[in-house]
């Protein structure tokens, strides 16, 4: 048997969003969304509000197919590996989403510029960091096209 | 029984750490790693040498222990939340780092900029768009530290 890990919601991320199409550019740069974390992990969220950007961790919960070449949501003209592009459907659907912290009250975080579904499981939060933020150079197949 | 998800490694990262105090900030940065995508999942990195940057996600498979609390690798004199910090002893050990994409070959990229230890198991390779860049504004405990 293969060696494989096993991972479990800390939380839940509640937000406008119902359908993968409804996000469009601008309307998921000004989302506002409550990441509820569980009860029982509050205290992990000890000096996070210091921090004006964090990076949401996700469980593609609606994905379902484990895919290496995907069609891109805006832009399905052509297959991509699936590496080079967001698309839920892959061999470990984990999504990653760098989100600005507006407000911690206790177990609820209120943040703005999210891009996943109204329940999807949270898996994990980090700061984000200098080492974060990279000038970036060339953006492959995306390049001129408006995510 | 509590829902929990499984992953599975889809390659392996080679680099020249050994143990985590290697890696302070600067040899972090110039750091140059192998990473081996698993043959069976090389059609998935179809038009990844067109970015820049990637982000890895990894299993930090050398952490043991699922803590909320944990004193941060470099400045160890308070306990900080967790999700504050980029510590391994997480309730979901997953990894992520965003590192220049140097060169393709086949099923094994070259990439600058990693801070795992050798032998760390990949579970996800994405491409670094422009989303992922904020201006960091608070940078909260870590403010003047250079990690």
């Amino acid at each position: 048997m293969k060696v494989s890990y096993r991972i479990k919601p800390i939380g839940i991320i509640h937000c406008s969003f119902k359908t993968r199409d409804e996000m469009t550019g601008s309307k998921r740069i000004e989302n506002i969304a409550e990441i509820e974390l569980y009860k029982e992990y509050e205290e992990g969220l000890g000096d996070i509000d210091g921090f004006s950007h964090i990076i949401l961790v996700w469980w593609m919960h609606k994905s379902h197919y484990r895919n290496l070449k995907v069609k891109p949501l805006h832009f399905p003209e052509e297959l991509r590996g699936v590496f080079a592009t967001r698309h839920p459907d892959r061999p470990n659907p984990i999504g990653l989403t760098v989100v600005q912290l507006l407000e911690r009250k206790r177990n609820i975080l209120r943040v703005k510029g999210t891009d996943m579904i109204d329940g999807t499981p949270l898996i994990d939060i980090k700061p984000y960091l200098e080492s974060d933020r990279k000038d970036v150079g060339k953006l492959g197949w995306l390049t001129g096209r408006n995510l």
